[in-house]
């Protein structure tokens, strides 16, 4: 790093939406110098070279970190999961301690696991774990956004035995991009994940696979209005990147599935029961918290506002 | 009715968003002359009045509906149950057939009930059912508007015996607004509307209020991002609305929930057994169905545009 603490060199493992517009906010706020991309797929590197991006790339991810003082895994879920113990053992070339290391990835646990068996049961003082709640509906270099970030949150799960200094450097990088930053634990993180963003995407899955089966499935579609198409909408995210996730954090999710089941099967119930009062209650409770959360995010701004895809 | 087949006198049986803007649009294209209002709460009827919505308005239902040549049932799904008899036992007091009678209420198996004991097991010709997809976050009289039908959908649900003038006077009515009409079962209704509006509004309430219960709540609720948002939208409609509609339809709502059940404990299974290849194919079959539904939406234009509330 030069004197002023600042990394000279950054590099992106996995050059899509989240890793170019990572790159591009820190370019743009001076954090770093030059920006090496990493990724499998040779037109991604090409095209984020070109457009000013990253400074140059390369194939092999030991050439592409072997210089840089932050690595910045930015590749989905399984393949950071693949990545992060080969980047912990990639040697680095130039003096001065081994690179940071953090990533962007929607779960945090199997990193964990993936850092502690790479670090022989300690994970290593310089990976931080880290979660933007940020997405677009876009995705690859070519939709990269400086201002993805902006008044997003950020989640760091930092653990004991993290450099101090590490953890500074991941903190400051995410001040660069005007994200709020929010620190917690990684099962806290990966439950909290589970409830709010991963599994209403399982329940948006199961209601079109539901209905897609059921045998006026024409009519459904063709009826259907806008509590529907809300309610599906994210049923259209990346089937790739939720398959991973679902198996990336299977616990919490499946808790939160059962627990999801369980008040379904007490609504259930109370249709079934024709309990009027029930029905009432469950509901004037349900819209009473979304009318609460709205008015929270109101307060909050813009906080939220498209975060879609990714989160 | 006057020499042209059209009724002079419609009545607007509980005068809000849906029953005002059905006046003001069937007022606009000429459609009648006269509209009278009905409904429980003096302040609405006297807005409707001052609004020019209505010409006249009675507390009195009997009275509202004394000389109307077609009525609309325009109240919530259990008082328009409830008010189907009494307007179908209410007198008459200008010459010729009896009124027709039409309704917009979500759910059209229990009204079919209401209306067949009214007519001693038989469905009087003048009863038409109808449900138009259409609605709006707003309520109330204050809120309606005249093109609130224009390109939406509106099912109309004939059973035989219906008298075919009284038909034909409900699609002149619904042509008049701008709407769609298609017409089909009424059992074929309750099981579409089950499954595209009525479980779609269960999960989200059930979602809702599992989060709401979860240890996590305050933090779950802090970092919900866009699915989160969006799915759960509609747990913000009207909680005795739905609490009529879910008793309504009761038995084609437990089918669905109960499909939706067996869908969702399918890809429970898949996650816990870490079955990749399944998790992929369920999410991307659920993509390619909700993907082709935005495109036949995107062809039918604005269709469901604002179709929210009280679909």
């Amino acid at each position: 790093m030069d004197a002023s603490d600042r990394p000279v060199t950054v590099a992106i493992i996995g050059l899509g939406l989240i890793g170019g517009s990572l790159a591009r906010a820190l370019r743009r706020a001076g954090f770093a110098h030059r920006f090496i991309g990493y990724g499998h797929r040779l037109d991604s590197l090409v095209e984020g070279e070109s457009l000013g991006v990253i400074d140059a790339y390369s194939l092999d991810l030991r050439e592409a970190v072997a210089e840089a003082d932050l690595v910045v895994l930015a590749a989905p879920t399984r393949v950071t999961e693949q990545l992060l113990p080969q980047v912990l053992a990639a040697p680095f070339r130039r003096p001065g301690p081994p690179p940071v290391i953090t990533d962007v990835a929607s779960v945090k646990g199997n990193l964990l696991r993936a850092a502690r068996a790479a670090g022989a049961g300690q994970v290593p003082a310089n990976v931080i774990l880290g979660h933007p709640i940020a997405g677009s509906e876009r995705s690859g270099v070519g939709a990269s956004d400086p201002d993805l970030f902006t008044d997003h949150r950020v989640i760091l799960t930092p653990v004991e035995g993290n450099d101090p200094a590490a953890l500074e450097l991941v903190r400051a990088m995410w001040r660069c991009t005007g994200a709020e930053i929010v620190e917690m634990g990684v099962q806290e993180h990966d439950e909290v994940l589970a409830a709010t963003s991963h599994l209403p995407h399982m329940l948006a899955y199961a209601l079109v696979d539901t209905l897609a089966d059921a045998p006026r499935h024409r009519d459904i579609f063709r009826f259907a209005a806008g509590g529907f198409r809300d309610f599906s909408r994210i049923a259209s995210s990346d089937p790739v990147m939720w398959r991973d996730i679902a198996l990336a954090n299977r616990e919490a999710m499946l808790d939160a599935v059962d627990g999801f089941s369980e008040h379904l099967a007490a609504l259930r119930r109370a249709i079934d029961a024709g309990e009027a009062a029930d029905l009432e209650q469950i509901f004037a409770r349900a819209k009473a918290v979304r009318d609460q959360f709205t008015a929270d995010l109101e307060v909050r701004g813009a906080d939220i506002r498209a975060a879609t895809g990714a989160d």
